[in-house]
């Protein structure tokens, strides 16, 4: 099969909202009236963002879902995304597979696939994708005041607790583990709830890299710190009374855990009605973990209010160099 | 050094166009009034599309230079890019050389990095470029019409040539090799002459895959043929008299060669003078080598009007499969 073949069999769809699809030398694309585009990448490697045992659909799934949930982070609708793909041979099965979980998820979305490029190389996934958002209405993350709650949606640390068990080092009952390799496989981004959100949080980001350090972006572009609660941080874990975890364990995978594709955002007091409909509107639950401080740096104590030692790292892809 | 000291060391910048740069969940663009966006995306992986000896500072050009061409291919201005790089190490001296030349060809066509990923994994470069263009004007490559005169700006071929020398096939002298090389590693995105084509050209397309195969994309997709001049096509090496070539190694370079990144277009007969203009006014020669056929396929014909084989292919990354 050959590179127009591949992308003519899998990749090649009618564009129906973009003004030219995939099939020239550019897509056209324009933002609805009053709109500006919004758009983020997000590179995946064999190896690192996903195990080489994977199935093909459910990665389809999550090279879309890592975008989406940038979008979702700035309250912007999905309009379309560009696929760059290198793979070591054209395999049909894992095409086929890759190819009806990505667009699985982009059909549910209204996101369609205009442009990209395929190559044979080691595996890898690189993908653009493009949102609307009234103008002047995206959430960014350098919005967030002193008194603002902090909110975090869904559930946290799940997929970390997933890869510690692939890499051996914990194990957990069979039921407990399929659903924690269910959210770090296949992350849900939060699209609806970050659209429900414009208007309202005053900062957001999404959940990649690990709570504290996705946080940690908007305190510091906020030029805030934060004072957080353990208790409720350790909450956000789906499993956290279904199997026995060390404090360890469960501050690493709650607070650095990475690959949670969750929103953290930030609020004014006088909106939390509003939060909370945003939360209900988009089925998402929602769950206030702390308080926005003048001064930087992040507080979090326990039940007794005492500090408890932050130094988790979150993930940095060249942090041992 | 981390990931997010490597991104503000070389590749934050701050944005000067767009409405939000570098540095959030997402950035923000919109099109000027008018305007649509185009849109593009080419992804490098070492081996494939540069040999591991080349130099960074070159790399960072040709890795935006093939998406820029895209853009000149549809008429369209720079706006901006994303760039997403998975790389080995974070390598100090490889990441500066790759960003000066990077920056330097966006910065000659005020092309400015808005967003993008790094990560830990074998080296590729994938870039999404945005350009704006008057709506309704983006060249296609479906616009071709039986009588339209067929063009090639620049040299072509070159650059295969210089892979052949690489691959021990071919030798040359060492001012001629250098010249191909300098083709090969740094191709010039035509997109003075792409925007001048606008409302001139009926059809365009960049030279990557080969000559024959990307006009075989413009004649498919306009439902048309052509009918070529070999020695027209023949002249089109630069330096087709300074070294002696088989006929074979002539054809395959300047036919099936790919990396060139010029454009091959077309337009009515009507507006040669035009076509001349948006060539004079760009500073890029532009050849005719040929006439749209309404039936289907290319016709090559030396200079006693004889059909010449074509059965050359353009380069396809799967075609062994």
């Amino acid at each position: 099969m050959g590179e127009f073949d591949l992308i003519d069999r899998f990749f090649k769809r009618p564009a129906k909202h973009a003004d030219l699809g995939v099939g020239d030398d550019c897509a056209l694309l324009s933002p609805r009236p009053g709109h500006q585009l919004a758009l983020s990448a997000d590179m995946l490697v064999e190896g690192r963002h996903f195990l080489s045992t994977v199935d093909p659909a459910t990665l389809g799934h999550k090279s879309l879902a890592v975008n989406l949930s940038d979008l979702a982070a700035c309250g912007a609708e999905p309009r379309a995304f560009l696929l760059s793909l290198s793979l070591p041979r054209a395999d049909v099965a894992w095409l086929q597979g890759f190819s009806q979980g990505l667009f699985a998820l982009a059909d549910a979305h209204g996101c369609e696939l205009i442009g990209g490029d395929t190559t044979q190389g080691p595996l890898n996934i690189s993908i653009t994708v493009l949102g609307d958002v009234p103008r002047g209405q995206a959430l960014l993350r350098s919005g967030a005041r002193a008194g603002d709650d902090i909110f975090v949606s869904g559930t946290v640390g799940d997929a970390r607790l997933a890869l510690e068990v692939f890499r051996g080092k914990l194990s957990l009952p069979e039921t407990v583990f399929r659903r924690c390799r269910n959210r770090m496989e296949q992350p849900t981004p939060r699209v609806a709830l970050g659209i429900g959100l414009r208007g309202v949080a005053s900062a957001a980001a999404d959940i990649s890299d690990g709570l504290l350090g996705d946080l940690g972006h908007i305190l510091r572009q906020s030029g805030a710190g934060a004072r957080l609660d353990l208790a409720a941080c350790e909450g956000l874990l789906s499993c956290r009374h279904d199997v026995p975890l060390t404090d360890a364990w469960l501050r690493t995978c709650v607070l650095s855990g990475g690959d949670d594709y969750e929103l953290v955002f930030t609020a004014p007091p006088t909106l939390r009605d509003a939060v909370q409909q945003a939360a209900i509107d988009s089925q998402t639950s929602v769950t206030c973990i702390g308080t926005v401080t003048a001064t930087t740096g992040i507080d979090l104590l326990d039940r007794q209010g005492h500090r408890v030692d932050t130094s988790f790292t979150s993930f940095d892809h060249f942090a041992q160099e």
